[in-house]
C-alpha cells in the first residue's frame, strides 16, 4: 500500500507550483470552485510578491486577505494592476469570469463596524462572478430596521449574516427565512464580547436550527461556502438541463 | 479608628441569630427589602432545618433554593407547613404580606426548559407581595411568538427575560420596550452553550443598551433586583404623597 | 411604529399552539422547511407528552432529541406509535412526505463513537424525505480508509462530516471535494479534546475554506442546514422548470 | 403570515435614516428613553462624521463612545460644536432637555483608575437631564473610606458601583443599601484580574442579592439602565398624578 | 556532577518507605513541619490501607483527605482506631503532640456551605497541636455580621479566610487587620462562580495587598501554610530565648 | 488529479475490515508499529465485541482502553481469553511477539494516583514486546525520593514521566537526563489542577527543553511514541548491521 | 443599626485625604504595616503627582508601581527627589524607617527575565526596613543551580519564589524547606505559558503543601505578605520580652 | 538528609557561571545534549551581551531566541561575529561540531507563515551538527501537496511537523509514517485559531497515536527533542559497535 501512495505522488506533483517557501495549489479552483487565497498575515512582501507572480502567471483570479496598506503598496510596486481595498484590507486581481446569473447572495451586517468583514466576502464572491447585495446596520436592538428589509431577505438564495457583540442577528434571520444562512461572527465588541467569542458562541448555540457558522471575521470563508452552494445549484441545473 | 470599629460591633451583634454554623441576618429584609435566602447546596438537612427554625421564629417569609426533593422532604418532617415546588426546587414558607398593587413584573422565557428559573423568580416575588405574569416559550427563533405578546410586554413595569442557548431574547426585548429589563441566562444548552456561558456572554455583550444581567440560573437574584425597583417606585410614591 | 408592531401581533397569534408552558410554532415547517424539534433535556414527561399531542394533532412529523430511554418509554405509554432510537436518543413520529429524489447527502464519521450524532442527522433528514448514506470510521489517522471512499464523497450533493478528537476529517474532505461541507464536532474525546471543543476549534480554524460548522453534537442542526440547501436546489429547479 | 410581515415593512421604514453604511434608529429615544450611541471603535472618521450629521439634523442629543483624540479632532473639524472628554474618550453634543428633578444617581468607584468608566456614565446621564454625584476611590481594601460616605449612598435612588481588580465594592454596597445597585466591572487590573473578568465574575457571583451587572467598562450601558429606572419612576408618578 | 548526584542517592534512600505503589516520605514532618497527607481521590482501599499501616508504624500523625464514607469505612475495618469526619471527608489518626500555646489561628467562613473546607483546615492544625477558632457565616453581604466579630479577628495571629461565590471576604478582612491572611476559595457557587474560579480570581486580584491564596477547597494547604508560620514564630522565640 | 485519487482507492480498500459501524485498519501495525486501539468510550458492547472478533481473526494483539468493568465483563462473555486490568480499565489480548531486548523504558509517576495511566502505557508496551520499569510516587514535593532513583533514570533509553497536580516532575527529570522524555499529564488534582490542565500547561511551558508532551491521561499515546522511538533505534541497528 | 453605621462615619472620615479623584488611606500603614501603593496604570500624570504630594505631606514612604519611564519623568519634574527603577518600573520615595534586624527574606527567581518582579518586591521590603537577598536564575531545569544554594535557602525566614514558564521552582523549594514560601508567578513565557497562567496554575495546584500564592507579577503583594509575617514575628517577640 | 543535600552543593557550584542576574549552566550540553538557550524576551541588551560573553568564553555554540532586530544589532556591536536571522528572530554563534551523519530530520510546515518556527528548529539542529530538510506549505487543505512528498517523509528518521490554524497536518502525517513525529503548533491563525490554541488542542487530541507535542511556536524545543533522539540512536550504535 505504501508503494501505491508513492506511485501516485509523481502524478500529483504536476498541479503544484513550488516556490520553496510556498507550494501553490493550481487545481484548487477546479476542485473546490474558488482560487487559493493568500493569507497575508505572517508573510513578508517578498513572499507575497512571489506568490502573486506565480498565480498571475496561471491567469487565475487572486485574493490576498489581511494585508496592511504598507505591505500592499510594496506589492503593488511590482504588480501595479492589483486593486487594494483599505476597509477590508484585501488586495485583489480580477480576471474575466462567467457570471452566475440569478444566484442572489445577501450580505447582512448588524452594525457599521462589521463592514470590513462584509466587504471581504463581497470581493471574494465578485472574483468568481457572483454579485451580492449589502444590507448594513440592521441589528436586533432596533428590530424594525431588520423587519423593514424583509423583502430583500426573502428574495435571497443565500444569506450571509455578519454580527459582532452578542451576535443575535443570524438567529433572528434564521427563524424568519427558509434559505441557507451562513453566520459570521466579528471581533467587534469589548469586555465579554471582545475578540468575537460571544458572537461565535451565540451563533453556534442558536436555537434557530439549520444555520451554519464560520470562524470569527472570516468573510472569505463565508463567501467560499456560498460559492460551494452556487456550484451545487448550477450543477443541478445543468444535470436537469442535460436530461 | 480601630477602636471605633469595635465600639459599633456590640451594637451590630443584636440583629444576628447565631447558630454556630450560620449567622442569620434578621435585619436584611429591613435593609434590602427581601429576606435572607437559604442557599440549599452544600448544606445538610440538620443545618437547613436549624436555619428554618430560626427564621420562622422571627415570623419572616422563608425561601430555600436549590434543595432536592429528598432533602426537602426531610426538612418538611420537622416543618410540615413548608411548601415544596419540584420544578424550581424551592422550599417556601409564605407569611402574610402587604401586596404592592399596580406594580407589574413580566417573567418571559425563551423556551419551556427555562421554566424552573422563572418559577424561582415568581416564588421570590410572591413572598414579598408582588405578582408576576408568566410568558413562556417566546424565543427569537420564531419571532412572531414574541411579537404576538407585545401588548403584555409594553404594559410591564419590569421585564425579567430568561433564556438559555444563545440568549438572544433579552436583546430583542430590550430594543422594543423602554422599561427596565433584567436578563437571566440559563444553563439550558449543550456544546458551546453548555452551562449557560454563551447566553451570559450574549446578554452582557448585547447592543441593546440599558439591559442588566444576573448570574446564570439566578431567578432569585433577578427577582430581588425587581424588588429593589419596586421599593424605589413605592418610596417615590410615598414621598410624592407626603408633599 | 409601536402601534404597527401591535397591529401585526394579532395576525401572528394564529399560527401558534399555546400550551402555557410551551408555544408551538406550527408554521415553522412552512417558513424554514423542517418541523419544530422538541429539545428533550430540561423538559419533564408531562411537558413532552403535551407537546407531542399538540404537534401530532396538526399532522406534522415529530422529532424529540436528547431524550433518555426512561422518559421516552413514559411518553410512548401515551403515544405508543412513536419510535425510539436508543443510540441517538431520538423519539420520532414519521408521517408520509414527498421524497426529494436525486439529492444525495453523505454522512461521514471519523470514528464509530460519532455514530449517535450521525443517526440524529439521518433521522431528521428522513423525516422530511431525504435519504442519506452513512460512511463510518474513516478518520484521518488512517488516511487510506477515507481515500478508498472518494467515489462516494465525490457523488454527494452535500457532505455532513462528523468528528470528535482533533476534528481534522472535515478539513481533509473540504480540500478534496467542491460540494458544500457541513462540519459537526462531537464531544468524543478526553483531556484537551473533552467536550468537543478541540474539534470545534479545529473545524472553525480550518484552512479548508468554505466549510461551515454547527454546534458540538448538533446532528439535528447539520441536517436542517442540509434541508435548507435542498429547498434552495428544489426551488431553483422549479423556477427553471416554470420558465 | 409572511405576507403580513411585508405589509408592515413599509411603515417601519419611516423611522430610519439610511446612510448606506448605517441605519439611524431615530425612534430609539422615544422607544427606550436614550438616544442611539455611536460606538466609535471600528468606524472611520467619514462614517462617524456622517452619522453625527444625520443625528444632529434630527435635533437629538449625541454621544460617541470609545473614540480616540485623533479621530475626535477630525470629526470636530466638521462639527466644531461637539465636546470631547479625553479621560472617558467620549464625543458629545448636548441639547436642551427637561431635567428630571429629585432622581439621584450615585456613581461610586473603587479606585481612581475607574474614573473613565464613571465619566462615560455621567455624560450619558447628563445628556438626558439626570445629574449624578461622583464618589471616587472608596474600594473595600480600606473599608472605612466607604463607610464614611454611607449617608450619600443611603440617599441615592440608584447606585452605579464601578470596580476593577476583584470587584468586591458592589457586593459590599449591595448588602448595605436597599436601592437598585448596577455593578460595572472595569478592565483595571493585571494577571488574573486583567481585562476585567475577575471583577465581572465576582459581581455576577456575588451573594449580595438583587444587584445587576453590565458588560466590562460599559459605563454607557449602566447609565442607560438607570435611565430606564428613572422613566419607570417618572411614569408611575404621572400615573399617580393623573388619578 | 552526574556522579555526585548518584553518590547522594544512596544516603537519601534511607528516609523513604517504599510500598511499590507509594513511597512514604518519613522525613517530611522534620523538613516541613507537617506529616505527609494521603490524598484520597484516585487511590483504592488497598492502597490507602497500606499507606496508613506504613505511616502508623512510624508513629506519625495521619491525615487522609477527600475520602468518601464508604472507602473510609473499609479502611477502618483494618484500622478501627481512625476517626472519620463526614462533613470534611477526612480520616484522621491523632497522636500526642506538644501543643503550641499562644498561637491563635482564626478560621473565618463566608457561609455555612464553606464549613467542610474550614474543618479540613481545623483537623490539620489540631494534628500538630495548634488550636483554631471557627467564625462561620460572616460574608460581606451582611457586613455587620463581620464587623461584630472584629475583636476576634484583631486578636488572631493568622487568619484563614474561606469563601466561595465572589470570594470578597478575605479582601475586606485584609484591609482591616495587619496579621497574615491566607485566603481559601471554595467551590461553593453556581454559574460564573461554579468550581470556585470566581472566588479564586477575586482573591488573587484583590486590592487588599499582602493577602496570599491557596488552591480552591484546599483547607489542608492553608493549614500547612499556617503551620509554617507557627514554626517561624516558635523558632524566633527559641532563638531569642537562647541569647 | 481527481482520477488519480480514485485509482488508488481501489488498491487501498484491501487493508480495511469493514464492519459498517467501524473500518478496521489492519495495516496500521505495519505502517506505525502498534496495532489499532479500541477507544472504549462511546462504544456499546456489541460494537466492541464485533471489533474484537475482527481484530482477533487477523491474529493481531488487541487493546481496548477506557472500558468499564461491566462492559468488559460482557465482552469477555464472548471472548473469555481476554484479560482485564481494573486499575487502568484496559481489556487486552496478548499474542506472541518478538521482544525488543536492550531497549529500556522507565515509567515514572509523581504520585500513587497516577498509576492507572502508567499501567495503560505498560500494557501497550508489553503488547509489542517492550518491557518497562515502573517507578512510582517520586514527585518533586519530596525531591530526595526522585534523586534516590537517579541511577535507574540514567539507565533508561526513554522516560515516560507521568504527573497530575502541577506536573513539575518531567521538568525536573528533563533537566537531569539526556534521553528522550515523554511527559503525560494526568487528571489527578482539584481546583485549578482539575482535569489535568495545570499539569498539561506546566509540561508544555516547561523550560526543560526537548521534553515532549501527549494528551492528558494518554498513557497509550505515550507508549506509542516510545514504540516509534524503539523502531527508529532498531531500524538504525539493522541498517548498521547490514553494512 | 443603619443609624449606628452613620454615627461611625464621621469618625472614620478623619484618616482620609480626599483629592476628589482619590481618597488617600493615611492609616493603612498603621493598620496593615505597609503604606498605600499607587497603582500607576490607568492614572495620568496629574493624578499621580497629586497623590504623591498628599502622601509626602504626611511623611510616609511612597511607592508607585507599573509606571512607565515617560510618566515617571513627568512626575519627577514636580518631585525631583523621587527615585525611579527602570527594570521594575517603580517610582520610590524612601523615608527613614527603623530596620527590622534578624528577619531574612530570600527573593529567588527561576530566570533572569523574572528580575523586574523580584525588584518590585525588594523595593517594597526596603521601604519598611527589611533587607532581602536576591538569588537569580536557579530554575528547576538545572536542578544543581538550585541545590548549590541550599544553605542560603535554609537560612531564610521567608522565601519569595518567583517563576514564569511552568512555575515549578516554588514547588521544589516548598518540599525542601520548612519556612513560609510565598510563590509569585510571572508573565514570562509564551504559548500555553503566556500571561503567567501556566505558572499560576502550577503554583496553586502544587503538591508541595503549605505554599501560598499571589497574583501574577505581583512582587509588591508578595513583599506585603512578608511584611505581615515580619510584624507577627516582631509582635510575638515584644510580647515575650514584655513578660 | 538535609546535611547530605548541603554536602553536594559545594560540588555542584563548579559547573555554574554566576553573573548575578544569571547563572549559566555550563554542563547542560554534557547532560542534555544541547547548549543553554538564551530566551531573549524580558532580557535587556546588557544582560544578553553579558550572557553571550560568558558562553562564548567557554567555546560553546550559542543560540538566543525571540530577539528583535534592534536588540540583536546592539548585541552585535559587542559581538560582531554573531549571525542574525530576521525571519526566525534568532541570534547565533556557530562553533565547529562533529556532524551526525545518517540522521535525517524532516521539517514540514503546513503553510508559508509557519516558516519562522521551522527556521528556529533548523538553526538549533545545525548548531549541534544535525542537518534538516525543509518541506514548506504542504497543509491538508490540498492533500496532494503532501502526498506528492511522501517519499521524503518516509525516508526521515524524525519528522517535526509544524502547523497553525487547525493544526491537522501532524495527525495526517502520524497516520502515514512509523517514525517519531514531533508536532509544533504555531500561533498563525485568527478567531478561534488565534494564539495557536486550536492547533495545540488538535495536535494533543489527535487520534494519530504516538505523536508528541511541544509548546506553541517552540521550534527550539522540538529541535531539542530531536537531538535527544539522535543521542539515543548514536548511543545505541556505539554500544553495538563496542560489543
Amino acid at each position: 500500500m505504501w508503494h501505491d501512495f508513492k506511485k501516485i505522488a509523481a502524478l500529483l506533483e504536476k498541479g503544484i507550483g513550488d516556490l520553496g517557501y510556498a507550494r501553490i495549489d493550481h487545481t484548487r479552483c477546479e476542485r473546490c470552485g474558488f482560487p487559493e487565497v493568500i493569507y497575508g498575515e505572517g508573510k513578508n512582501v517578498d513572499q507575497i510578491t512571489g506568490i502573486v507572480t506565480e498565480i498571475k502567471a496561471h491567469g487565475a483570479p487572486l485574493l490576498c486577505t489581511r494585508i496592511d496598506a504598507d505591505k500592499a503598496a510594496a506589492v503593488k510596486n511590482v504588480h501595479p494592476e492589483l486593486e487594494y481595498c483599505p476597509i477590508s484590507r484585501c488586495l485583489l486581481h480580477r480576471v474575466p469570469v462567467t457570471p452566475l446569473p440569478g444566484f442572489r447572495v445577501a450580505l447582512v451586517t448588524a452594525g457599521t463596524s462589521d463592514l470590513p468583514v462584509a466587504l471581504e466576502a463581497k470581493h471574494t464572491l465578485e472574483l468568481v462572478g457572483i454579485g451580492a447585495a449589502l444590507l448594513c446596520d440592521v441589528g436586533v436592538a432596533g428590530l424594525h430596521r431588520l423587519l423593514a428589509r424583509l423583502d430583500e431577505l426573502a428574495d435571497a438564495d443565500v444569506i450571509i449574516a455578519i454580527a459582532g457583540m452578542e451576535g443575535a442577528l443570524p438567529s433572528v434571520i434564521g427563524g424568519l427565512v427558509p434559505c441557507p444562512v451562513i453566520a459570521v461572527p466579528t471581533s467587534i465588541g469589548y469586555g465579554v464580547a471582545s475578540g468575537g467569542f460571544a458572537a461565535l458562541a451565540g451563533m453556534l448555540g442558536s436555537c434557530a436550527s439549520g444555520m451554519t457558522v464560520v470562524n470569527i471575521d472570516n468573510g472569505f470563508g463565508a463567501a467560499c461556502a456560498a460559492i460551494r452552494l452556487s456550484r451545487l445549484v448550477r450543477g443541478k441545473h445543468q444535470a436537469a438541463a442535460a436530461k
